[in-house]
């Protein structure tokens, strides 16, 4: 007997008769002797269209009140998916994130999970019911709904399989694995029968939709180990797993990420101080910004340029906010440019290889690519670059760097 | 400063416009120096969407699922609602019947208050904050969503205004008051100024659909001034108070209700306690039966034929039982029939007036209409009579007993 934890996305859950597979599915595991638990996200459509309601009564609704709207979504899926089971001679029960209690802080809209109590899901284990728990949500101290950002149903999953200390945790959804690239820009992208939790991480923060960053963190810290399938076929997915038993390459993927504008901080003051306070302040905002770039202080007046990205999604939040700082300090102004791309190579190895750099940068100079700025990490090289190049890019890289042979 | 329940109905908050209205009218209340709570339903056809989607999975889907499920209109609802009183400019909190603690029992889908935490609102309120609390839902001991039945949102109006001690429960809803009878079928039906309790209680019952059953006991318990009005415009509607300082009327008003099914046993066993536990099993299964009626014994086979009503819409829920226990006891099978109408005159001077009766019966016979079964109250005469002849005999009993003159 195995306890698995299954994590069901949006296409999954997106009609009634899908809701029929996922439930035939986990009654077939059940029924095989294996403990379930379920993570079932909102079905394909109603987080946008409740999101939507919300942004068509004003351009920053109350976030609080946001997540109470948003988790409907996963709690309508959670209930579907009982009923179904139920239907079809299963025992099913649902719980929600309150209900579980999935502990989280109070950052509304991207709560992060401190904690979860398993006594509850051991209870419904206990009864032999399936677990189906609503994705995406938890409580904060105050007993506020809060929701974990979007994907965030991925680490309901993974946090619930960690804490149940799961056997394995498959994360059904609407692609059949990871690849090497987006097969939909790149003809030549290959599946990966497995990737490291590290890379994977990166893969996630470049935009690959595939898992969210956070799941993929908590699987890493836990050692959850994550097989990501679709849920339309037996075909085996990808399986992310630690670095140990897996074949080291140079590059094992690249990413790029549509969903970051760059922010240009015109004649800031170059004086000590100045441009960190403008960081914290967002990132206390909670606004993840990305390949910052501090021009060399102009001669005579003492400024600086300040380049940065963040979350398109962010900007109309901190716009405001940002003009009026900048004005309040003595800057030139600010500047946005929203049609930009961040191409990137992705691979455990680039730790202890030169010279993957240069090459990055000669097979995008070779396609007469301008790079805007650099950012890097031990295992990764971003590029910022205009978006009309996105797709020239990317196939340059990954067939540049072989990704197109097995 | 008055303590002000206001509670909006489908129609109400049916759109985003009518939510705007909505918030603006409890900001105003909220600016003239009042404190505010209001309780709100699912927006318009949003808890048919949801009951729909469960009975397209099968036909008698798992109650407690089916709970979580219509729960969710009701917090869309309260989420929009506080985001469009924040971007108007003031401060609001949904609360959900499990954040408010409103306790219930576990009688999923229609479970009753038994007592509600007033702290939480208490607190909102000492913020200064409007407080917008889901209708129709609460929690059970075991931390299970229940719902209140349908119209639940009045009763939860009601017993919040009960706990907090409002001063008033203003009830919007899309008609604008109480009616001596149905306006859509008796063009000299009349708005009422006042009603009592008691009598709203038993038009209620009837299927005047303007107040939840519940929610009018509730309020008589308690003593809470209702008020019924729309949402569309300044105009008083009705009272719903005591009966001190109300004019006594022999006859109220006319009621009707289709959705009662004529359910019939035929040739039960007529032996003590035989038709007494069909009775006793069927309000255990939470089924309202009304207009009981047993034939006298067949001479020769100690028989009797039971007639009575119940719910349509639980009609389903019974009938396998049903047969199955009447074949059981050795009776000769059940016969049903939908096509019947239970036309009602309520009155408080009923109690005391004779011959109220016999009127009835013959304005109804001067229309050649054929009396099934009568069922009597303290203050109501009700007569269960063929659908085809429910707008006639409306008609009949309004004017006949003088309620189209003020």
């Amino acid at each position: 007997m195995a306890l698995i934890v299954q994590k069901y996305g949006g296409t999954s859950v997106g009609s009634l008769e899908r809701i029929q597979n996922v439930a035939k599915q986990a009654l077939a595991t059940h029924r095989a002797g294996h403990q379930v638990v379920l993570i079932v996200s909102a079905m394909a459509g109603e987080t946008n269209r409740l999101l939507g309601l919300a942004h068509a009564i004003c351009q920053k609704p109350h976030m609080r009140e946001l997540d109470v709207l948003a988790a409907t979504g996963e709690q309508v899926s959670a209930a579907l998916v009982s009923i179904t089971i139920d239907s079809l001679g299963g025992q099913a029960r649902s719980l929600l994130g309150h209900q579980v209690r999935i502990h989280t802080d109070n950052a509304f809209t991207k709560a992060r999970i401190f904690g979860i109590d398993d006594s509850k899901l051991r209870e419904t284990l206990d009864e032999g019911k399936i677990a189906v728990v609503a994705g995406f949500q938890g409580v904060d101290a105050q007993g506020n709904i809060t929701t974990l950002g979007r994907g965030g149903s991925d680490t309901t999953a993974v946090a619930i399989a960690a804490a149940i200390k799961a056997d394995v945790c498959d994360i059904y959804t609407d692609v059949d694995g990871v690849y090497t690239t987006d097969p939909n820009i790149c003809p030549t992208a290959r599946k990966l029968e497995a990737i490291s939790y590290e890379e994977m991480l990166e893969l996630a923060s470049l935009g690959a939709k595939v898992l969210q960053i956070r799941s993929v963190e908590v699987a890493m810290k836990y050692g959850v180990p994550l097989h990501v399938r679709t849920s339309f076929n037996d075909s085996p997915g990808t399986r992310v797993v630690s670095e140990e038993g897996l074949e080291s390459v140079v590059v094992r993927g690249v990413a790029y990420d549509k969903n970051e504008a760059k922010v240009q901080l015109i004649r800031v003051p170059d004086k000590p101080g100045t441009v960190a306070r403008i960081f914290s302040t967002l990132a206390e905002q909670q606004v993840s910004v990305d390949v910052i770039i501090q021009t060399a202080s102009r001669s005579g007046d003492a400024t600086t340029d300040v380049t940065f990205t963040l979350p398109k999604t962010d900007l109309a939040r901190v716009k405001d906010w940002l003009e009026e700082h900048v004005r309040s300090i003595g800057g030139g102004g600010v500047e946005y440019d929203p049609d930009v791309v961040k191409v990137s190579i992705v691979g455990l190895a680039m730790r202890s290889h030169a010279g993957v750099a240069a090459k990055m940068f000669q097979l995008l100079a070779d396609q007469g690519i301008n790079i805007l700025a650099i950012s890097t990490s031990e295992i990764r090289i971003s590029c910022l670059i205009a978006a009309e190049h996105t797709e020239k890019a990317v196939r340059a890289l990954h067939d540049g760097f072989g990704l197109d042979q097995a």
